[in-house]
């Protein structure tokens, strides 16, 4: 295979940019993905590549949930510290001194983020170095209507 | 549930548009997807959401093979065109002129498209009212180096 063509077609696909968190026994997760789409109108359905080596992934599978919250314009720099890992940047909602909200299932939302929804895990599917979730939406709420932030707006290169 | 949020929150994420074909003996088909995305990078993997009621989907269970090729910017009508049903458009390939190359797995990709990378199913999961594939990525090409066609420009809505 032609490395170079697989790496310039790839990132020649479109992305948006997401925080996407979870919480179980008092512990909380979050993350910046790009790798999320949604899957099924109905019912309605969110996947997500999550890499294997995320603090996250235990969070999720233990809770059963994971909450999508699409970064608005403008917040290029929280979604790059949001991108980092947590054996570097430490407990992120703490260290960042993230405003968040509490969803109805106890999950921690962005406050700043254009909205959430949150998503009651019916699948996991391994997908070499990392797994695709899949998620119903049991929750949804709107915080404002701006417009979303993208990758290519961003800057940010996580394809290829 | 609030059911508005849900459309809201998910139509504010951000997706390109792709043209995903596949061909077993002798047949061909083609549709226009928006809910895509890389998976992996170790292995390159893609994700696909595709509707159970599609007639390419059994040509990719029975080629084992999918072909995703990004649609240029501007390409917006034949976006449109491609997202018709075969029941409805017929054979498009046919009826819409399209110019196609084969790769070398034999199957079709746009000759007008950006590039395309082939993708060798490793998994079906089921996803409501579509399934979620993955595929490896075994071959790849790139045809031009222009801007991807996103739905936010082509003002298309298939989310919510």
């Amino acid at each position: 295979m032609d490395q170079q063509a697989k790496k310039t077609v790839l990132r020649q696909f479109t992305y948006g940019l997401y925080a996407v968190t979870a919480a179980h026994e008092g512990e909380r997760g979050v993350f910046t993905a790009n790798w999320l789409s949604q899957a099924s109108f109905d019912p309605p359905l969110v996947m997500v590549s999550v890499e294997i080596e995320s603090s996250t992934l235990p969070l999720i599978r233990a809770g059963g949930r994971f909450v999508v919250c699409p970064f608005a314009a403008g917040q290029t720099e929280l979604a790059g510290s949001l991108g980092r890992p947590k054996r570097r940047a430490g407990d992120k909602f703490a260290t960042l001194d993230l405003a968040t909200i509490t969803t109805d299932t106890g999950d921690p939302a962005l406050a700043d983020a254009l909205g959430y929804v949150v998503c009651r895990v019916i699948s996991e599917t391994p997908a070499g170095d990392s797994v695709v979730l899949i998620g119903e939406v049991i929750e949804a709420r709107v915080l404002t209507d701006g417009e979303p932030l993208t990758m290519r707006a961003a800057g940010f290169r996580h394809a290829g």
